[in-house]
């Protein structure tokens, strides 16, 4: 056991009646919902990078945390320091997965030589954490936007040995992610986009995008890696303009390359609002494409313009999220992944538990409800009723192709159709659902 | 010749000594730029729409404006006094386009057969007054949300009726659009959205709107009209969402129905801002997706968050966009519709064409400087050295094929390589830009 | 009775295990809660302005209500007839006070003379409704930004007369607010801004609306009326930037013209949040700067950049908002006033009970749950030990003023002071207080 | 001279025919307009800030600059060298004016006493820089947000040491910027705000903050300084809420705590748009105010939501700008700083010089164009004629006091008043201003 967490007993379900802030009051992870348990349904993951990585800083200030193991010293063994306090967090909070970069569980040396020498070392090291602790990884990924060589983008860098050294980190991840179990492999482009469109080849860079995407596609079925692979969809920051927007974005992408059928996507809350969508939305969106992979929970603030990353607490709108994903038959191989940042204020050890409890909490309070959201079944009714015409005679005429826009002009004019608009009940749907919410 | 126009005569181009505020100081319709005319580059339009179907009201306020024609009345009679006073401001101005919605240009009556039969007539009328003024239609389209029972959507409504109501109206303005020699045809799916996810199936929806989509396609074909084809995205207003969100997004939408080669984005300044992008993104983003069509020149205010569809005046922003399009080889069919609104408070009937007379102007101005842009060159050297390479023997390994994931990691490590970032020289760029703008 | 909602009954307060969506299922008029009703605390009102005169229409779209009283017709029957079905909806849904603008209830004529005359008569009217039905006023108002002739503003337009219409509609609004025994008066500058500040003199403009409130409070205190006096700040829409931004916009203009003891607030949480803040921070912000007046209830959508002005849903935000409001000691003649629209789509006569009855139900909910958070008491507890220094021996001496910035820091360095940062608690106490909303 | 800048020769102004990047086309520091030289109308000063303070790094990446004098070493041999490259810098560019934060020049040491010490020591430093190079002082400022310390808030926070700490910093810096012969000394309350207000005070945060600007004032007038208070207003980032949000907000702080007299505003570019204004409408408004004071000259990106501080480009905003200082009179003790970062992307040495030259030309464009936009006079006259009905009887009427509300309402009434709007002639102004800036 570690020095800095050595005051924090493993997280327990304690319940509605307890008052202890380093419990569980929603969170029973064997309770069963619609024939699951909590932790089938929700398969949380906790992450190495904002945990471990970050000390605080933020554009306007340094560290505030004092993570002992970030401070200078021999960098393989602050690697090691950082896995047990890493693992001896997820263990007690109890979460079954976690996730990490390549650089940050591995120092990423002063060469591509000792990168992958160092990432090997340090993936014999996960794997015995795995062992020892039982944790399974969530998604394993490769930072190739941190180091300066990435600053004008890696896949779609104007230089191609930039192309080749995140194609070899990104070889070497995907490796480590097969070998270590992981669920998925996660593909977030921090810099695939642009600051400037006076310098950018708009064109060239989404070609560049696609080989490289299709690279990692190829490499998946070559190695027998079983997982999903995922992009991680943000619209800007830290460049202006990052080239996997949103999901519709995305989705466009991938049918222009050929691997909508390969490849999902990682829905962060705060990077579809960053957007301009409600979390929600894309969450819908990535359904209806069949591009539904996994979610990094965390959230923005409504009034910055900047990726926040803070723990869920909005209970309503997750409770919306999870409906549409238990109607959808939940999650395959994602799952909750707490790529949450604490405020830089929250300095206390415990607080990196207390925001992972209250994000645990607030998921499983919405999987609750919105299982008996989905029970109560009034959603599904009122969308079946609102489009019960297009079972109709006229409805199927139109979708299965018997009219032409002719011919369906000509049916409308020759019945005199002259349809009225039907109250959409957004009011009372508005009110039914904060019934299950509120009682 | 009207009595509301009867003070302003035919705008002429003065030259940048003249203070006449009603006449061109830039542009000078046969002046030629890279051997084409003004004209014949920016082929300019103005429209029915804002000029002559609004009365200067918005949410808070009744009309300013004080438009004879749209004062109670005949509904045929009014009609045919906004066609007079449309082409005599049309003529007057100079455009040689101009572009309606069915129900701008004809009463939509109280049954689809009275749209059918007035519609009629009034094509009939424009056809006379395109031959009298030798005014040409940029492009026609049908308003499909403005009557009430558009109020949950057009092809996207939950009733069918709707949908073939809207199907009806697009056939009629399709073949009229034809007949009048039309350039485009433009599809907008004003509601085609949603308010609210509570009473909405994303699926179904985005499933009727490919089939409309492909009816349109169908029919034009059939009826051998040779124009382009053309949705206009917009994120939002009047709804919540809109489907057709941007043109990275119109862009999956049809690659999903197949529809890529037959479908092109008329994109609106004002509509990119409100997605989130700049005005040049948009233009970018359709000319590398093959998907640039046509511009509707209206801008927004970068302050508030609603369509205002203020008249271009950002010289620089269009300069930019106009060395893209330059480059791209200029408009195929479409041009720059001024899809502009008058601000509420501009009420006397001489702003109309001081808005246009500034929008025609700047744009000239920004085709001019464009046009040095390009033949300085130095943007061009500037991307081909950034991107050269991409030409090297690396570089074409990659986008070959010749490399798998794999062996470019074997590369990368074994010739150890070490990419440094180079400077994306953006401020130079900047200034570079500014100085053809400004001397 | 109206035909309008015969088929309406009076509200009932019918508890949560009712699935009646025309019953309350938390507002229980008469239930105590800390020592007052809850009609005591919440003092709901609607209102005329968007319930009886706004038909459905937006930017892009004709009305979709149908309501008869819209109809063309004798313009004082038709106000009449409004008044009817406007009074019967007060008090069938229950709501002890209503609002108005002197034209959303009297025809504005064709002259000043036929206003004053119109409104007079509505007065009289209106009196004899709120005897009949027991119905108060929460405030009234005059229209002084949809008429043509205020296009530039009202007190702050260009021309002096149209400051002295304004002033007459005012001054007939406040004298038939004190006769009908109003609890405020309210001022919304809805067109009090600029659109452009090419044509504008931003110095010229508030000096003007700043003697026109004077003029107000001296006017309030003629005519002996005792209720409060309200600015309602708004940032934008319809003008491009209006004066009252939000309440720190407003405590300024009030301290320059020497108004603050005499003029509060109204919030209304969409302008909140138009104007870039969270409607809690305007409440707080009102109340730490002792302007909190009363509340327009309705909220905005997270996503468009305009005022939507929904029911509110959002019990999180609602509670806290309550919390504050309790503490600092409840409303004093100011409520929660519905200046809510109902959804476009929102087509039937019900939709209008069904949207107010959610609001009344949901702010009941919060006036519950921020109760139990008082009573719970962890967060004054939390923010006092947060500050408590400030009353140690430093923060005293500090405050008093016995300090200057020299002997300050001749004490810091004298003392070698290291203070070192505390945590902020924040996911602790956010996870706290969900505890209380959701159990 | 220094290494890192041995192959940059100073700036010269080589006029619109150079094509050199590393000259001037527009800044002639001595050529005259409207009666001063361009030196003199504009101020110019550079930072030590985000110029050699800051190494290129970013939320999501590592410094990518490699300036030599952010390397490890000894603290106050390292901010030696700093000042050297600095003022060489500075004079190669030919700003006449710098500024500073405390702990820009001289490193904080591991105490208060260690941080007067080498504060005390860097401004010999600078004294004798200042000497050499004729370099003058700007303003001067402390940084009191960086340090952990500070992370909730400096004179804000909840513990009074922090303020404690932060007096004695600012005490410093007061006394340095005076013996340096500083302009003005800058207040920028970086995380003056809140992060959440469960934890916060609001009164109690604004009586502290009101405090401690009354002790900056004091202590200004004791030790003699004669330069301009400023504060810089931002309204979030670092924090979610910033108290100095605007410049109409700060104006009420001000007024509260009786300062309107003793300190002004620094407006930066980009703080306004993060504000949701307008560089032009904070500008206009604190000379409405008449707390005008200084500009930072960074710009933000359209479409991003945080403080890129980009170079000034936008020539039309500039100009606009100008014209406003123009009429105002001009500076009196501000000028306009670049408080501006590099693009993390531009890493040599000569962007630095790059980046400073197209702002300086930008401005000096600006003031040529504004110059010219006040000789054509012709907003003058416009907004003269908009309000002229102000020095009619009626207008100064009601200005002087003469009427009550009630008898202003009997005039209007007893004089049938009937005022039509008039056009406010925006795109004609538009127009107009396009032709001064473009020809
Ligand atoms: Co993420
Ligand atoms: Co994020
Ligand atoms: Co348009
Ligand atoms: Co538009
Ligand atoms: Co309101
Ligand atoms: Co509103
Ligand atoms: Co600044
Ligand atoms: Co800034």
């Amino acid at each position: 056991m570690t020095q800095y967490f050595k005051d924090i007993e493993k997280i327990k379900f304690e319940g509605t009646d307890s008052d202890n802030p380093l419990a569980f009051h929603h969170y029973n992870a064997e309770e069963v919902i619609l024939g699951k348990t909590m932790a089938e349904h929700l398969r949380f993951g906790a992450c190495y990078w904002h945990n471990f990585c970050w000390d605080g800083a933020d554009v306007f200030g340094q560290g505030t945390f004092n993570r002992p193991w970030l401070q200078a010293g021999d960098a393989m063994t602050r690697a090691k320091e950082k896995a047990d306090v890493a693992f001896e967090f997820f263990s007690k909070l109890g979460v079954p997965y976690y996730s990490f970069h390549d650089i940050d569980v591995a120092p990423e040396g002063n060469s591509i030589k000792e990168y992958v020498n160092n990432f090997a070392e340090m993936t014999d090291v996960l794997e015995q954490k795995q062992e020892e602790t039982g944790m399974k990884l969530l998604w394993g990924t490769a930072n190739a936007f941190s180091n300066a060589r990435y600053a004008a983008g890696a896949s779609t860098n104007p230089n191609p040995e930039v192309f080749a050294y995140a194609a070899t980190q990104v070889c070497n991840a995907m490796n480590a992610t097969k070998r270590l179990g992981g669920s998925n492999y996660v593909l977030w482009g921090g810099r695939e986009g642009y600051e400037t469109l006076l310098n950018t080849d708009l064109r060239q860079e989404r070609e560049q995008m696609g080989r490289f995407m299709q690279m990692v596609v190829e490499h998946k079925h070559k190695i027998g890696f079983k997982g999903t692979l995922l992009i991680e969809p943000k619209p800007q920051e830290p460049t202006k303009h990052q080239y996997d927007y949103d999901t519709a974005t995305v989705y466009g992408f991938l049918k222009q390359f050929g691997l909508e059928d390969e490849i999902k996507v990682n829905i962060e809350v705060n990077h579809a609002t960053l957007a301009g969508h409600s979390f929600q939305h894309e969450i819908a969106t990535a359904i209806s494409l069949g591009l539904f992979g996994s979610i990094d929970a965390n959230r923005g603030d409504a009034q910055n313009g900047w990726d926040t990353d803070q723990f869920p607490i909005d209970v309503p709108e997750l409770t919306m999220v999870m409906c549409d994903i238990l109607k959808a038959g939940g999650f395959k191989t994602g799952g909750f992944l707490f790529d949450t940042k604490l405020r830089r204020q929250s300095s206390d050890p415990s607080d990196l538990f207390i925001g992972h409890i209250g994000g645990m909490d607030h998921l499983a309070l919405a999987l609750k409800k919105g299982a008996q959201m989905l029970e109560k079944n009034f959603l599904s009714e009122a969308v079946a009723n609102r489009y019960k015409g297009w079972s109709g005679d006229l409805g199927k005429g139109i979708t299965s192709g018997d009219f032409t826009l002719e011919s369906l002009a000509n049916h409308t004019v020759t019945n005199n159709l002259s349809p009225r608009h039907q109250s959409g009940k957004q009011e009372l749907l508005e009110n039914q659902v904060n019934r299950v919410l509120f009682g």
